[in-house]
């Protein structure tokens, strides 16, 4: 279609569908190509507002003068405004997209400077165009908040979505979900979820989709494709790996956790490498990932939130921990070192545990094993009834102990199924590492 | 001196001084050749304990045939079993050591198989026989516990201690401390100590120094080096950086976490590279290095211990957070991400900060910065009167908030120091970072 100069163009140019891709003469002469993505909140009027093909996003005002191009055709299954019906783009063994809010899913609020998360389908399709060319996503909304608002009972609410998702015949799910407790919700899911017939991908972004060099879409492009993979049967995250653009680690649920702030290589696998990886083309997996079980998919649940997670410091007073721990059936505690606490706390620990109270040890080191057995203090802590959890990251301890919580009947059989592999998280029980 | 077959040989070994080296043939007619250490506890009647050049150590027993050679003349200022004055070894200008128990001076208990702290100087003289043969190393013992045990009172103690070194002409102060929260004190000491005329150096090990392999030696032998580096003036972290023998990293005292349980390169600057590096012969400094002040060292306190740190999860309820900070000044919260908690907790951050207690934020990422002009989130934590600490460890942020609470007279004043540097803490402050 060629442009036209007479009439007014904005009258054109505002009813444009998202993902028309369209190339623009503005005011001043400068020519922008991009695609049509929905207009921020306070663009303010006569801004039409693309995504460049460099992955920045440009709003244009249109003037009487400005001129525009439009790619022929409709974009080839771009989403309406009008949100087409999900089953219009399912398909039966393909992907699922789950989403959650989060970064990978917000848009700048220019009212705040702040970034809010959009739940509306079409939105979602309309910053991940390549969503509608990657052939059976379906896309379902779960939840509309940034991660740090997710509670466990969120997280027992999307496995159960998980497994209605594969009840409809998905190969794999994928799951967009804010970075900032990421982490936990992946340790979450790996404890609830049995029989998985096929990858759950949990995935997020560290800028948003309408911001210039979001990283989302190319981890959702990622994700879809590790989703796709037949050989894995467990839940895990998949985020870029470094600053190349086409490096992306597969890490296992349990093994993961944020450790920046805002680099887009933020996830990192502890006590050893990721899973596998994605470059671009093809998934390439270590040899401990746990294949497609033959299904249904089931969640063993329930979750029991009476549990908390608690750092110790120097400084940290027995009354005040105690405190914390008043009312809970369990708690992780991140110790020092092999996993250790203050000597004066052993009293308080001890009182926990002789009234029931599940009390875990990991280590705030994050790598590395505890061990009970080098230092008196741990013997001590041993003797007090601390449930000692190798490698274990604290937040997947956590995790571990409120499911753990749920499905044992007394505080003896919680400790087992504490101390019981569930879902590969185990990776170096102690005495088997220690390098010099 | 031949070995004497005649007599009772026992009676000449037991009464070796420690560090006198000794080639001795055993009954089976093994030759061990070492320097004689302290026995262990349970070492039982007739043996001997050698380390030998290896770095193994090895209880001999001797029978009567047992024959030996002593190495001719006493050891070159090896201590004596009853301790020489410390002033014998004192030099105007040289490192002063001070020990404050910790693995790097303690032993294994053979009754728990635990490891126990030594405070005495000859058995600590006694495992680092080096340290007589260093040259002007004055040793003071001022602590005897493991560092889990530590508390903000004893980096006060310390820090006065250090003070005192400096004031009787040491040109460099070594601390050996546990490994478990040398981070934590090394932040500490990085607050109190003021116009220091040389380096601080905090060191420790992973295994005690009568184990096999123990890093104790090869580690405070760089610390010792490090100490008399004349271009360097604050608080730093001396450990190995890497599996090679000779590798070590200075790390600033405030941008330094041990961040694995067990292996002798647990401990990592966070943000960045770390301050300088020591190959076991040069000492390496980048550019970012405080120089020597022209002294007196003084330490500018005191430290008000009323101050918690939380790190939050998901399922931290508000309340459990609001009682954990209870009759607290302070708090330094963990949050996630950039800098977040749960929306509601907003109301028992707005209330504490309304009282005048200060709310401090960090991310529990450990790296990156906090940013509360991102997400919505931060704005109303910013609201809330939460002061952002932008990419301060939360152990850091911590001392830090103990250290401006004892020198703040009111909460704008504590939060006015809080945000200054200090002590070359911020590496990177909001808005300067953030790779693709």
């Amino acid at each position: 279609m060629a442009s036209r100069g007479s009439d007014d163009p904005w009258d054109r140019l505002r009813e444009l569908p998202l993902g028309q891709k369209v190339e623009i003469t503005d005011e001043r002469g400068v020519r922008w190509s991009g695609t049509v993505i929905p207009p921020h909140e306070l663009s303010g009027d006569r801004i039409l507002t693309l995504k460049l093909s460099s992955g920045y996003n440009v709003g244009v005002r249109v003037g009487p003068a400005t001129t525009y191009r439009l790619h022929e055709g409709a974009p080839p299954r771009a989403p309406a405004r009008s949100s087409p019906s999900p089953s219009d783009r399912r398909a039966a063994g393909g992907v699922e997209l789950l989403t959650t809010g989060g970064t990978i899913a917000s848009r700048v609020d220019y009212e705040t400077g702040g970034v809010r998360p959009v739940g509306d389908e079409a939105e979602i399709l309309a910053f991940y165009p390549e969503l509608a060319h990657a052939g059976s996503v379906r896309i379902t909304p779960v939840l509309d908040r940034l991660s740090e608002n997710l509670t466990p009972a969120d997280w027992s609410r999307l496995a159960e979505k998980v497994v209605e998702a594969f009840g409809r015949g998905a190969t794999g799910v994928v799951i967009a979900h804010g970075t900032d407790t990421l982490g936990f919700t992946a340790a979450g899911l790996s404890f609830l979820l049995a029989d998985l017939p096929g990858p759950v991908v949990l995935v997020g972004a560290q800028r948003s989709p309408d911001r210039p060099s979001s990283d989302g879409p190319s981890n959702l492009r990622a994700a879809v494709e590790v989703a796709r993979d037949r050989r894995l049967g467990e839940v895990v995250v998949v985020m870029h790996a470094g600053l190349s653009d086409d490096r992306f680690a597969i890490h296992r649920g349990t093994w993961v956790r944020k450790m920046h702030s805002s680099r887009r290589d933020a996830f990192r696998s502890r006590n050893g490498p990721p899973l596998g990886t994605f470059d671009g083309r093809s998934v390439e997996l270590g040899p401990s990932v746990r294949p497609p079980a033959a299904g249904p998919a089931r969640v063993e649940g329930p979750l029991d939130p009476s549990a908390g997670l608690l750092w110790s410091y120097p400084g940290l007073s027995a009354e005040r921990a105690a405190t914390f721990v008043d009312g809970l059936r369990g708690v992780v505690l991140a110790g020092t070192g092999l996993g250790h606490v203050a000597h004066d706390h052993l009293g308080w620990i001890r009182s926990a545990t002789d009234r029931g109270v599940v009390v875990a040890m990991t280590t705030q080191c994050l790598e590395g094993t505890v061990d009970p057995y080098v230092y008196a203090t741990g013997r001590e802590l041993l003797r007090s009834g601390v449930t000692f959890l190798d490698d274990l990251l604290p937040e997947t301890a956590y995790a571990k102990l409120l499911w753990a919580l749920g499905r044992g009947r007394d505080p003896a059989e919680v400790r087992t199924l504490l101390l019981r592999d569930r879902a590969g998280e185990f990776r170096r029980r102690r005495g088997l590492e220690d390098p010099p």
